[in-house]
């Protein structure tokens, strides 16, 4: 079967998933967004890509942050954003997904950005639409949440660009995340030789090891010497019931501290996706101190949105002169 | 009484209703809508036509649908959209319709989009602003929703252009539509010699026949050698209680089904406003088959709504270089 | 303590409250405005001064009347804008509100745009924020709404130039005012030289003769011969309990009617922040009456805002020549 992300020319037509994308892709997007952080740092953070274009945000469930970044992302290449929180309106008027979809296309939306709850909501609309027009997962499930997935390997890049160096640990719950295993894949396909996960076992997936990664259920040893640790949010809603005592002891156990961290490599850099529930998978200290790169992990997730939607419409460089005329 | 939608030039200054509509108006929007279809197929979707002004969607009751499709032809003429869903705001505030639209109309507004569940809300409106603010009505309780009914005109004539040569059909709940009393006015209008109606008659209004339409209760005969078939959406409150006995029922014979339509003229095109019953007005066969122009409905919906705007704000030709600078 | 508002130059840096400001910004700002108010009325109401910012709407609390003048006010300086209702979003996932601030800044925003429930939160805000990002208030809790403040005054001055030959009084419900005390002090700060508040004791600050104003208990003394009566919003919560013994005879005291009004100089104008209680605090032939300038004051609020957001950025004046290219 073909790629269903890649057009016959081998170019991306959706981004669906990180597993599928060849290393080539993955460094193009990685290479596109490097550029695009310029633009964020000018003072008109706007270049003229996408102008005339219609992004069309289509999120089944709310997520304020996802969208305000796609939202801006759009908005810095200059296109015409129209979004959508479908499940308060037509769905319960009975359409179904698909004539919701296709009622966009009628109207000449260019780019779809999916929110669903349920896995594989994206790879359902993107194996409907039309060839002009373009798919981007903004998280389905816990399937796939890709520029996320992206946004994290970016900024690993960006603090150690010598990615077969590194030694990488990813902290928490791997089993609901949405983007654990799309960086492992990832991580794995740019060449990383180490990537670990340290989780207690009612939070690791069956099988993880066959993901070609280290397992580890205690943060001291598997801390120990990392690059990098990229720490997982916990949902509140696992707390209850049988996967998890209490948020103190989860704390205690695999809370990211400053001990803990002072085991990891001196410069090691810490990451999370965000939002962060402080005191619970990491130490309020941790999260604003030194090696935390977190909020840069922000910035670089509007460039990687920006590098996205540009590849998918065919512009991949932005303006070097858009300090003029539009 | 003058003309409400009309100045005294005869231009058109509010869009209220399709009665009361000049057959030269109706032509005049619909040859600008013609304009408009090419500029969604170029690249740069855009035409500056109302850079600068400021288009208010005041929402008195929700409707993505509606709503998306007028924003997506304002921002395409370059306005400035500001979407309102006002029974959520200043209204719980006890503050009056009209004292909001005065606040709008301060802040320098130049189009209001309105929509309410009350008839007559827009005419309400047109009558209370100055002569430089215009009013689109975009659907009052069942009274009218003249750009559905353009957009429907529209689509008739682009497939099939001889109206005078024309037998349509209009099929189902003509009681409650908001636009098969428009539209019955605008074919009659625009020279098309013979418009059926078909349903049962708890769905059709009282003297129905003094529209100058023919009145059907049996679709088999109805239909017979038509050359357009206009379904309408059955909303789902009329089937609970003692207007419609089920569903099931309706489909079975009201339903349009590939076996039905093909007592229509071999070449008849499918109409429906949207949101589709799938299998209770419409069979998914026809809504998808050959014969269904009903995404193309939506298509030129954006196009009838930027014709209007742009003829109300009297600029109505899109700008023929676009493709540089704005 | 420096003044948080102004940088080491003593140029706005936050707009948070009117106290604090020295005459000198007060007027930079209503001077700017002026040169904004004839934007509104250009056929392309845009200026290009913000273009590529990013102002950001951070409201924790509704309130649609607000948000649409900073929207409207930020889309005609051609600035981004972003719109987050936080009380529904990252706040119940239990990011913390500096958190959302800092994922919001790590995303570039330029202008943050704060609406709050509890006093000090913009002034949190303003504390937090890197030097080259810009707070405004938009209205926290009971303690202030400079911008409401600065376009009542700009609409005294527009309609009453010689401020310091003015007698200015201020109606209603002075104790849960937003903006009565910033406005007494923006006035006597430029110098008028006689400001009264009028009101029932239960409506009143203790010891408010400190801010320099006359108190007047009976409307009939203390409408006598004054330039403008600023009529406060009876918030419909005071009325039940204690406070007040009812809406009618509330309005029957301290309600402003033609008799009332016809105390006052003849030239008298008469304003109202919005949104009105006819009938409560003003009798509707007053509201509508040719003394109001309640409309212009919207009018004036959006150059207002205009004006502020231009001045933190560093770009005052609207560019002359914006009738062409941006």
């Amino acid at each position: 079967m073909q790629n269903p992300q890649l057009n016959s020319d081998g170019n991306l037509r959706h981004l669906l998933s990180i597993e599928g994308l060849p290393k080539r892709t993955l460094n193009q997007i990685l290479d596109t967004a490097e550029s695009f952080v310029g633009v964020a740092e000018r003072e008109v953070k706007k270049v003229p890509l996408l102008r005339g274009r219609t992004v069309c945000n289509l999120f089944f469930e709310n997520s304020t942050r996802t969208r305000t970044t796609f939202e801006i992302a759009a908005k810095r290449l200059s296109a015409d954003v129209i979004s959508l929180n479908v499940g308060t309106s037509s769905q319960s008027k009975g359409e179904t997904i698909l004539d919701t979809v296709d009622n966009l296309i009628a109207m000449h939306a260019d780019i779809f950005v999916v929110r669903h709850a349920q896995s594989g909501a994206a790879h359902l609309i993107a194996r409907h639409v039309p060839p002009h027009i373009h798919v981007v997962n903004a998280g389905d499930g816990r399937h796939s949440h890709p520029t996320q997935g992206l946004l994290d390997v970016f900024t690993i890049r960006k603090y150690k660009p010598e990615l077969h160096n590194l030694r990488i640990a990813i902290v928490g719950d791997i089993l609901h995340s949405r983007v654990a295993r799309s960086e492992i894949h990832a991580l794995t396909t740019l060449g990383v030789p180490e990537v670990r996960v340290i989780a207690p076992k009612t939070l690791l997936p069956a099988q993880v090891e066959k993901l070609g990664v280290q397992v580890y259920h205690d943060m001291n040893e598997g801390l120990k010497d990392v690059d990098v640790v990229m720490m997982l949010r916990l949902q509140n809603e696992r707390m209850n019931g049988a996967m998890l005592p209490s948020s103190q002891e989860y704390f205690k156990t695999y809370g990211l501290t400053q001990e803990k961290l002072a085991l990891a490599k001196p410069d090691a850099i810490v990451m999370h996706p965000g939002p962060m529930n402080r005191g619970v998978e990491i130490d309020s200290s941790v999260a604003d101190g030194k090696q935390s790169v977190i909020l840069p992990q922000v910035t670089y997730g509007i460039a990687i949105r920006m590098a996205v939607m540009a590849i998918l419409t065919g512009g991949q460089q932005p303006n070097q002169s858009t300090g003029g005329i539009e």
